[in-house]
């Protein structure tokens, strides 16, 4: 693994302690429901990492952030319970939107937008809009919403779903088409403080996990008036923001879940050498230890490519290829350390007894959110090709 | 496949039609929760099924059953939808309580215990223990719950998890260790009235799955008090009972599952023939076309699997192996179905929005329930060693 | 299963006390050399076949074909050894060149290319071509080999790859193309005597398998000459000729190939019910066990496949769908089972001292051979489209 | 990945342009054998290698060797073709051989017996014994050749298995229990020079895999005598040498496989984005650029593991448990590797026409070599079991 720096190692070291002292407990919190904890959960837990002084610990004291394979060190802490990024506020999507704006923003724009959520609110990024309608997924050129030009400034209309915390955000990132015509896609993001009435959530999904504040609303913008000096960067440079954003974005989600999946293969292990059946530890099945033995080689090497994904973008690469190879392996290879996890722990496994359970849910969302393992296999398909034959060539 | 007869055809054709009509409108009723619908929607779905002519269709008239071959034609429909065995009566643990009570029972008891069940009410079946207090779990040796004979019958005093569908059951079977000798150890199964005082629910397990009407319960036995004409055949041969219901009760979840999967890859279809990304349908993707096809693969060998285990079944044997084999094929390959089905819907297929996500869920707890898979290949395993070695082996 | 014939049961008996009894002890034999056993051995094991009756077993004396169903239970007991399709004449090309000739051959080419096969002479079917070339391999609208009308017949011209039993070949079924517009592709089979002097064996190629008398020939055809009676059926209705032969063919690799991956789990299990390790037999370490079990799960899935289509082809379906679904489950479940066996042979397994390291290498080939599994989870995803779409879309 | 020395990147440059510009022209040299290349071609390399000044890259003119580090970043070079570890002499056993020499060896020894073998000899290491008798493989408790002590030092008699590269060697370690009895077990190392008229080839194993010269043998060890300045390192200590030995000599293995499957990945790409099916290129087939993306994930994965391996190592670890970790990962990952590079070629994958076939063949070889996946396994959850429940519970 990378070097770890002395700072890294006593800040994670105190999200740890954190984490598994005061996170925990709370994990059996009724206030945990089916679209992620509640505000005043989230309110609570929050003014505790502040007390504790681990409240977004990867952005320090005069704004800057650790180096990614610092943060990677943090992160991981942070995710040994599923409330612990909530707790500590390296959650998606506040830590890339404040990834973002930390890179992007005026410092007007920091003043306004970025320093509540350093200071624990929350925020939403208004990008994916409704399959059904043909909107963008994971083919960002099928960006419907429209940001169309007016004297005052802009007037944004569009449908957006899957927005992550949407419901009880403070600041909104929007993405929109800003030059509607055919020959050219350009986009552009704008920032928002919320609620705000142009932007009506019209519903919750009901999905599979269940750990994000405020689950994953549909909404509607109507009419939604925004300024010149709400414009984030340029004008029709919202692809390029979005890749900015994207990669290091990409890369907190496998630091977060390998914690949880580190977290369920100690829960699982428990279990492993103290229940019995057919006469011995459960442990001493090789059927069983060997689930385990898996486990254990698939975490090492999902930490190595997060390291490795980190130590690319430290070194000023976009990351964009790194960051799906990582994305696949880590997504896929921690899906199977809960699943496995789950079949350990038998019965047990399939109740929110342990937090087992919603590992292995929120892991197969993830094999989705941020893009499904296909499309980052057709886009490093695509690299080989261009290594191959060159660019020219495609 | 093997050979369908025109009766289970005919049945079949009006249970996937009552499935499709009638039940299907319902996935997205509010009264289907996290512990399974309510239970005034199954007496809702099991009026209209009534009506239809298609409750509990594989009982006929006159008590007899369908065999199994045809029972699989039946429950694969029964199974399109997840309410759709709720709906007519074919879902565990009913489907197998009934299936014993029909081998087993003396006429006095089908009376009282079984023809309400045919009629509609539903049942339980009392046998896993707690794993957390070293209860009988896939070891049945394990059993610690405990009928003591008295003066004026038994009573029944132990723990029991994961007993679905003990809330707003009328029926209960409930397995005890009838010969509380350390040397052998015997089990007897009772008939029992629900709801009963001394049964009491202690909570209903937050599980993955969600279909089944009732939950999950923790259940504490004190003091249970039953009468000789409540022992379900003879006393101490409770275990060989449960081999009798065993194999066509995981048989039979096979078979409605496969239904479940086969509806999920229709989903994924339908989306896949629609959807576009990046500049074409979702299905001329290979990315896609592909896992639509292992599924198709997959379901086809599910269905042939299921048909070769009932027939066996059909043909008088114990079933035990070839359920376990069966068993193991089929959970997992269902399983795989939805999984990938989520994928080809992306970012919907996380959601509630189709019933893709619940078959997901599902599949994921059957791959445990009736037996975790590493269980099965272990006995597999023993069968093989015996089948080399002869049984004075072993 | 499905439901065996007497007549099949008792012609498979017999193939199999053959196997078992004559053929395996050739299995060292120095001549079973790389490119597969060499002809005088080839035709020492016929003469012994014959002389036991059971040379060219699924034909019979009338020269009926045994159904598909019934040919499964013979040519997998067939199987049994890798020589022992060689030995019982079922081996491929053989087996479907026979199958083609009886169904679209005259009488006259019946007994001039048809009874000698039946003896027991060889065959080849010239068909792929050089992919280096861009020649017809999967995609068979690529095929370049060319049929010239003439005064007195066909001139044909090009180069085949992968012609398997070329060498030592009596027999040959040449496929070109005999309409050279780019309108249209039309293709004619032609028979031929070998060895011809227009047809030259260039190099025999070195492949994993070593099964195939005569290993697999790269062949160039130069100005062959060919009368109209040569002509397999209908001029430019070859493609059609080839999807009569393309199934049954495709089908009869899956069964010859069960029959090996049984006897590879015969021996594996042999060797873990002796073999200690660590204190136990091998096959008490769960690791073992359990793909001993996982073998057995998959060669029953497998054996229901193979039965499943061929049930579909004795009901008269072209097959091309229910052999693509049969050939990917069938050649990759096999696979993996040879896999497992060497895992469990361990050192062994890995060397020439049991066949198991020659079913691998035989079922790594099977997966490409007759079509790699990716081309038919295309062809199986097009269907799945067209079914979803209507015919009128595609 | 670990920071590269400039030293070792300058070593792997001439490595790999002498492996690409000299070696790989070598790969179809008919001299290149099932039991590996003969002993004239491997001199004929060698004797290249010594003029281009990369023989022995890993071990620098004053005998010190590079940190593990550097030499993953050099033997993953000379692994680029299967002959290229034989022509820089960093193959297996040689390299392993002289690590434990360059550890153990007194200075005597290492000029009787290392320096040779640096300058271009090649050596074996007699340790694994026959399955059939219950000889040592996995389980190295089982050792059965028996070291005597008589008064002129030793008399050795014993059979081994697997002696790679015993043919054609000129120096042996031999590998006996020198403590016959019960209670404990010790082990003892001798080193020999061959060929040695008490050390008789009795046969070269056929095995699946053909990279390593002279082969793998079958050894009967008859009233060998040795002296006591023969005994390597101390009397009984051989199991712990043999652990010194055992986890460089794995991870070497990891880093030439790795070099292979790259080169196989190379040629598969080349191929995919030259060759046409269906109307395009093989790579814009989702179904090949797949697997060619997976291949990428995997080889970068692979990389990263021998990195943090060979770091642990670099550290003065043992290293026992992370060469068990990175051997399970590496070795299956690369054999994916290699069986997709097939898969992608079609037909031509399964040809000696590229490297590719050989390189499957090798890495399957792999997964047993050095203990078999599931040892590895086993061993990884003794460890986990030890760390949940401390050393003293077993």
């Amino acid at each position: 693994m990378m070097e770890q720096t002395p700072r890294s190692l006593e800040i994670a070291q105190r999200v740890e302690d954190f984490v598994r002292g005061t996170v925990i407990p709370y994990e059996h919190d009724p206030r945990c429901g089916a679209h992620g904890p509640s505000d005043d959960l989230v309110q609570e837990l929050r003014a505790k990492a502040r007390a504790a002084g681990v409240l977004t610990p990867h952005i320090l004291a005069d704004g800057s952030h650790l180096t990614q394979v610092e943060t990677a060190t943090v992160l991981k802490k942070s995710g040994l319970s599923p409330l612990g990024p909530v707790a500590v506020n390296t959650m998606a999507p506040d830590e890339g939107n404040m990834f973002l704006l930390g890179k992007i923003g005026t410092a007007a724009q920091k003043a306004r937008f970025l320093a509540p959520l350093i200071a624990g609110a929350r925020s939403a990024f208004f990008m994916t809009e409704p399959a059904a309608e043909g909107g963008a997924g994971s083919d960002p050129s099928m960006l419907q919403t429209l940001a169309r030009r007016d004297n005052s400034g802009w007037v944004i209309n569009g449908r957006k779903a899957f927005i992550t915390g949407a419901r009880g955000a403070s600041v909104g990132i929007v993405m929109a088409r800003s030059t509607p015509t055919d020959a050219k896609i350009g986009a552009t993001m704008f920032l928002v403080e919320l609620p705000n009435p142009a932007i009506r959530i019209e519903r919750i999904l009901d999905t599979i996990d269940s750990s994000m504040p405020g689950g994953h609303a549909v909404v509607a913008i109507e009419d939604l008036r925004v300024t010149d000096d709400q414009v984030l960067g340029e004008v029709d440079e919202g692809f390029r923001y979005a890749q900015i954003r994207l990669a290091p974005a990409r890369l907190s989600h496998c630091m977060r879940w390998h914690g949880a999946a580190t977290r369920a293969q100690e829960i699982a292990t428990a279990y492993a050498v103290k229940r019995e059946a057919f006469g011995k530890l459960l442990i001493d099945h090789e059927g069983v230890g060997f689930m385990l033995a898996e486990n254990l080689i698939e975490l090492q090497q999902a930490a190595l490519m997060i390291d490795w994904c980190a130590a690319a973008l430290d070194a000023g690469h976009s990351g964009t290829h790194e960051s799906s190879v990582a994305k696949v392996a880590v997504s896929e290879a921690l899906y199977r350390v809960a699943d496995r996890c789950v079949q350990v722990l038998g019965g047990t496994g399939v109740t929110g007894d342990t937090i087992v359970e919603q590992v292995l849910r929120e892991t197969r969302a993830f094999r989705i959110y941020d893009g499904p393992t296909e499309v980052h296999k057709w886009s490093i398909a695509k690299g080989i090709k261009r290594a191959a034959l060159g660019p020219q060539k495609r």
